[in-house]
């Protein structure tokens, strides 16, 4: 019997709260089938790792460190953004890649990311073909965006979901209590360069007429400064209050970012990011209310404290079926969610093509949009609702997550040559 | 037997995680004196709803909403920013204030919040003497900024201290995935005007040297852009990345807050908060690394989800021993934490006279700051880490956590008089 042949796993692209669930489910998954898989080597810094040779042995880290990483956030191998050009446009990258997967046996490819990773993931899984080296590569979805296709909802997603809303619903409890003599209006920016899903999620936090967020506002509706003033002056004069929750992505008729409208530093120069307070101090300008407002940037995607329960089991459950896809034969797939039902809510695992999933955005579709533009369906909250059920709490020592740093001890270099990326 | 006379209770200021835990211990602890004390009215948005008349009748709500508001985040029967005069400055206050305690039959004034709020307490509790209106008042504490006098640490503070811990360890995660091919800076700025006890807070996170955060930015230290600087590059050049906190009250050595340091927007207005993008900016022009940055805000304060056990506690148990207080005719003072040992910690309630607690601002002492100004001692530490221990999650429903919402029932009027505030 020939000996089993490695794999490699690493991460891509902008990390989660869950993406290590992932990495747990692939390396548990592989350590129970050692006759089929021999060792998991995870890439330093994603596909860099790769290419340059420095890889990491897994089989140094104890299962109890491997289990941990279910309830870490981040990566813990480290990511990277950077992307494959295409076999023809360099194909020295690509021989480069095989000197390496080939100094180290490595048969199975594991790559766990967004759009971009899993067409970096696709270009892997044609060298067999076009440069005649013997891959299973299989794609793992990532990313807090939600914006992969064919599969229901991404992991990574629901957790940030479930961060936004219950922020969101803490926030508007106090500017509640606060709007009679002090701050009326909070402003909380979220995530989403291109889709509202992460905002949109926010409106979970609102159950019923008048519950707050009040106001969300999706790059997928151009800004209407003059109905954005009117809702919010109708909202105090309502509630009393009034929260907003803004996309980063969020941009005029003209397609130009609100965060790049004309705030300039000392020397002149526009100030880079913060779509946040650019609303807020709209209101003050405009409608003369005292406001807060809140970025929360990393802190969403790295809230593992208060993850989903649903999403971390959904990372995981990805990592484990893409090694079952591989062990399978299955090359350049990726495993999707599929959904099965709302009320109760249940989901099984699927299969797509990296083909048919690399560069292809899913977007917010129409119906999820309310008609006024500034908040969600009943259609849309009844997609979102099951993503951020159940809570998953990591364990704590004096106080704090007791998250994992994995020793990541490098495989000894096999190759003299260095390749500069 | 004389009927007992009611109780007055009001949140005051800005509000915390578990300003209506201690809310829940007045109420509770009131119901199980039914004798002594008759029905707890609660100011609607503080002290504006005594001079109003425009109290909350607590017993239109059930015991199980009572006991929901220790795990309710924000002030439940609004707050207020609102400061009595001295009573020569402004008499007609406190005859109005007289008419309304004693159309509603009203003996025990419990004021929950700050050292603003602890001076109008002060105030009120002296009406007795040189009014002639007896009453018992006794002051609860409040405060996220951990700044009151003579009680060990402040109800609310310690949550806080956990949230931010909790935050900036889950972006330095994420920021140490991503450092080798895109972010280096990560910035997180918390509350703390004057006092540096929650930036501090954010120190328990590091274990050990080289932990994030790396640098922390409290309003005690004058800001040294040079050290600043010199101390992120190294930090980079030896951790890969560097987690910043950074307290809102920061300035310079002539004391102009580093938020109000030249950012203008278009129509040439200084653009108001924010000191993250600043610190941020400041990195990227002169160091030149990709940044993110975090603006907590309201999110911090009101994140009852990760709340501190311990402050939870303390919160229900200052509102307790109040009425306690009370009981015994204690007017005129406050309760306080008394902490008896820090490892194993060991605390009890303690009592502070208002007059000594009102208008002391308590900083953080100079041997709590690192020698070089950009972190905690060990001392600091020692103090800090009992305030943070253990989790008390807060009930779900659907995914969010379930906090209450009460009915606010409005006391009939007596008084055909109105208040102007």
């Amino acid at each position: 019997m020939a000996k089993a042949k490695n794999a490699f796993y690493a991460q891509s692209g902008g990390v989660t709260a869950v993406i290590n669930a992932s990495a747990c489910g692939v390396i548990e998954t592989a350590r129970k089938h050692k006759g089929k898989i021999g060792k998991v080597y995870a890439g330093r810094n994603g596909i860099i790792g790769a290419l340059t040779e420095d890889l990491i042995d897994t089989t140094k880290e104890s299962a109890q460190a491997i289990r941990a990483l279910r309830h870490t956030p981040a990566g813990a191998f480290g990511s990277c953004r950077y992307k494959l050009k295409g076999l023809q446009e360099n194909k020295a990258q690509y021989e480069r890649l095989i000197e390496v997967l080939k100094a180290h046996d490595i048969g199975y490819f594991f790559y766990n990311g967004g759009g971009d990773s899993q067409d970096t993931a696709h270009k892997v899984s044609q060298i067999g073909e076009q440069l005649g080296y013997p891959i299973i590569c299989v794609g793992i979805p990532k990313t807090v965006d939600n914006d992969l296709p064919i599969t229901d909802n991404s992991p990574g997603f629901g957790s940030v979901a479930k961060y936004v809303a219950v922020s969101i619903r803490e926030a508007a409890f106090d500017v509640a209590s606060m709007a009679k003599t002090s701050t009326k209006i909070f402003v909380m920016e979220v995530m989403g360069r291109h889709a509202g899903w992460i905002a949109a999620a926010a409106g979970l936090a609102a159950e019923k007429e008048g519950d707050a967020p009040q106001i969300i506002l999706l790059p997928e509706v151009a800004f209407n400064e003059a109905a954005f003033l009117e809702k919010v002056d109708r909202t105090v004069k309502t509630c009393g209050y009034c929260a907003i929750v803004v996309s980063e992505g969020v941009h005029d008729a003209n397609g130009r970012f609100l965060s790049e409208s004309g705030l300039k530093d000392a020397f002149g120069h526009a100030q880079l990011g913060g779509v946040a307070p650019v609303i807020a101090r709209l209101v003050k300008d405009k409608l003369n209310y005292k406001y807060h407002w809140a970025v929360a940037d990393y802190l969403q995607r790295a809230a593992r404290h208060i993850a989903s329960k649903t999403d971390v089991a959904q990372a995981y459950a990805m990592g484990k079926a893409a090694v079952e896809l591989a062990l399978k034969g299955r090359n350049a797939v990726m495993p999707t969610i599929v959904r099965k039902s709302n009320r109760p809510y249940k989901w099984t695992v699927g299969v797509a093509n990296l083909a048919d999933v690399a560069n292809v955005e899913k977007k917010m579709p129409a119906d999820f949009i309310a008609s006024d533009g500034f908040g969600i369906t009943a259609k849309c909250r009844a997609y979102l609702e099951p993503l951020i059920q159940g809570e998953d709490y990591p364990p704590y020592k004096k106080g704090l997550p007791a998250y994992v740093k994995l020793k990541n001890v490098a495989v000894k270099k096999k190759l003299g040559t260095e390749f500069k990326v």
